[in-house]
């Protein structure tokens, strides 16, 4: 499948990443070492020395260099070779091993994977993740056996949580019958959709029903803001389905979330839910957070089993239905800026 | 190697296929999902939903139908896609996952792999199996890190008794210098041979000694019915080493199998061994069990280790001898077979 | 990465081979079983029975041959077929598995895996090991799953220690930074270097200041005698930094040893560690082998992740430094010594 590289990807949490304390990982199968300085900047370098290829991020910081573990080569926060241990004379003037330009929001690091020039801050999708004042955040993460784009595609089709999460979120056929009002941004798509005359989250067939109101805006290259608040029932037909007024508040609750393309057939998923601060008792967090992660258990048992499935039968095609406007939508949008790249 | 496609191979036991229990297996590197319907109805299908590709295994029975869990799309027993929930119109006519031909006989689920056109219930081989009124049966399944063909291989040259199933069968080197008298079948081998004034099976040694006559008909893809029986030592001097009379009875026992490919490098193995309903007690059944067992096990850790050594050696050649005589005219016939099928 | 072909590889300890009991390994991805016939002689041959593969290290020495236990073919030491059983005539004359020249030497196995004919004990490295009347051992393997080349280039390059083995040598930046002197042999080179008023192995920053001479002879196809020597402040000074007189005693503890390929991503890793024979209390002994298995756990750490590292960038390429001036020499050896294998 195709990805965009010149974009940013979320490599890791930025609290991971301890003064001193080097931190792989791998973007689009792309080894990276992340490191803190000792005045605490943040640089992302390809994780392999120059010389024979040992990974950096077995290395050790020294203020502000990192040194090969191995023969001890030393690097700057720029990837710029600036000693070799017993070599007066550098073997060629600018040697370096490859710098990804790196951002630090909602708690999250930014790495940007395609050509450096054009990295743009501005691009980091408009999220609200930890560090924001208003909200709290509960947060974890999975590791997937299974490419990344199978798990986008499968938060852009919410029809599954009718049939895969029976034992999490345990909402009813509507969700799939249903479908999204969908619009799409310059990197995005937005869905959005009223469910009438539902009980809330998790309790399904629950005597106190609510109109519903669900937003999600999904962003290049694959992380989200998911939002939803509930109103008493008819509000959605006074307001003809249209979004609620202030809804922007999110004080109902939130989800912020990352899928990162690691390699071929692993990737990374990021969560977090975010609460109004100060406003929701633990107990209602920690009801929450059990259902969440029950439906992302579901979805990694099904989305690991599709890919052994692709992998079985190399020449089975995916067809799609009119629920799946979303991906098409967004998988449309990756190829296009993917031969814009390309193109350039 | 090569397999025949337009046969039944063995994929399951019956009573592993309970009412609304999906089960998924491979056979020949294809995914296969095996359901019965409430009406009791078995039916196998390619285990890939049409629209993503998750397995159907994972599905929902649901009366006549089985439902893929993860986006709820809906089939019947012939594989038909019959809903596409909250889509009123299908996107085409006739849409279908592949259906496999499908029959039970001898307590095992056969699936043809083949076109389905040319599935022809009479090329099920004539096995005596779980089902019979005239006996009664103990059962296993082993599965292998090698490919189907070593092991149909191990089975039609028994040469190797004498020196692999040396804590198991225990039998003299006998086995290995006397050569079976061979008969080509229509779609098989039958291999015969008396063996003179030994102890019985598993009693090297033994003072008690008769003459046995064993008897295997060995079937294309890879299926068996061994049987043995002793008679006072002299018969088969007196017989001229003909076929005892009425030998057909099976009344000590016989063993009824089955070699399934899964995979380039996996196998099932299904073993039955059978006695004559309600003459012999179960702890004589149960030592015979032990017997084979370790007999199977000693065949799995040679054979396994016979693959290592084919995949560590890909240039190497196997050499035959007059002991194979079996397994090159049954080899011979798989050829021919599946020349056939490419000619067809 | 190329190896030497006609060369002798360490392929087990000599005291691993029992009588009666043949063990398997590999050596440049050859299968290999070595065995000791009833005489206490040992041979090496290919690890497959000529019939249909299967390993002859699962088979039965019997007297001075070995019998396949699958079905029973018979060879003996020079890898000869002498009985096929039941086959009164072979099916040709000559058959035999490929046999390797095999020599016992310094508690080791050596296998020439190259031309038979060019087998030439002659060419095995002048070391000294278990056996040798002046000198009593410890000793250890190690599997590494990286390739042989990689533990090599570390052996050759010692600048690593400064580095690396922070926990177990523990000797300052003047390993990275003296370059030692290297000498070209026919089939290897000697690397010698002069550590000045430096501490013992294992004492950074030791006020029992020393002047240790170093010297490490590196033989084709990896392996080592290394030896090291103590003695008071002044003495390198006074000797110009040449080698110091009857430094070939060896009386204060040595090391050799030797790194096998097995396949393209394993290794073995033999060491002894020598001492004059009753001369040294096993205490220090032990001591010493704590920090040489710490040490040797850190050179495994580094280089399979130097290995992954090099898997995962198969585009990225080595650079040099003046400290890898070793390895330069022999791996530019061991290409002339392969090219001249080929032309011949």
């Amino acid at each position: 499948m195709t990805y965009v590289r010149n974009t940013w990807y979320v490599a890791a949490w930025s609290h991971e990443i301890a003064v001193d304390q080097p931190l792989a990982t791998r973007v689009l199968n792309e080894p990276i070492v992340m490191w803190r300085d000792s005045t605490g900047r943040l640089a992302a370098l390809a994780d392999r020395c120059l010389h024979r290829l040992a990974p950096l991020s077995l290395g050790r910081c020294q203020g502000e260099t990192l040194r090969c573990r191995y023969h001890g080569w030393l690097y700057d926060h720029a990837g710029r070779l600036i000693e070799i241990p017993g070599q007066a004379q550098m073997p060629a003037s600018g040697l370096q091993v490859r710098v990804y330009p790196v951002v630090e929001r909602y708690g999250w690091v930014w790495v940007w994977i395609g050509e450096p020039a054009r990295a743009n801050a501005e691009l980091i999708p408009p999220l609200v993740g930890i560090g924001h004042p208003d909200y709290e955040f509960d947060y974890g993460q999975l590791d997937y056996a299974a490419e990344a784009r199978l798990i986008t595609d499968n938060l852009l089709d919410l029809s599954h949580v009718s049939f895969l999460h029976t034992e999490s979120f345990r909402m009813s056929e509507i969700w799939a019958r249903a479908r999204p009002k969908l619009t799409e941004q310059e990197r995005g798509i937005r869905s959005e959709r009223w469910v009438r005359n539902e009980g809330p989250m998790g309790e399904l067939n629950a005597t106190n029903r609510v109109d519903t109101y669900f937003r999600c805006d999904f962003f290049i290259p694959g992380v989200l803001l998911m939002a939803a608040r509930a109103y008493p029932v008819g509000t959605a037909a006074a307001l003809s389905d249209a979004q609620p007024p202030q809804f922007s508040s999110m004080e109902e609750g939130f989800t912020t979330q990352a899928v990162t393309p690691m390699t071929d057939r692993t990737a990374r998923y990021f969560y977090m839910m975010g609460w109004p601060r100060g406003r929701v008792d633990q107990a209602s967090r920690d009801a929450t957070r059990v259902i969440y992660e029950k439906g992302f258990a579901e979805d990694q048992r099904m989305i690991e089993a599709q890919q052994r499935s692709i992998d079985a039968s190399p020449a089975a095609r995916f067809m799609s239905s009119s629920a799946d406007q979303g991906v098409v939508l967004f998988n449309r949008l990756v190829e296009k800026l993917a031969r814009q790249e390309l193109a350039q």
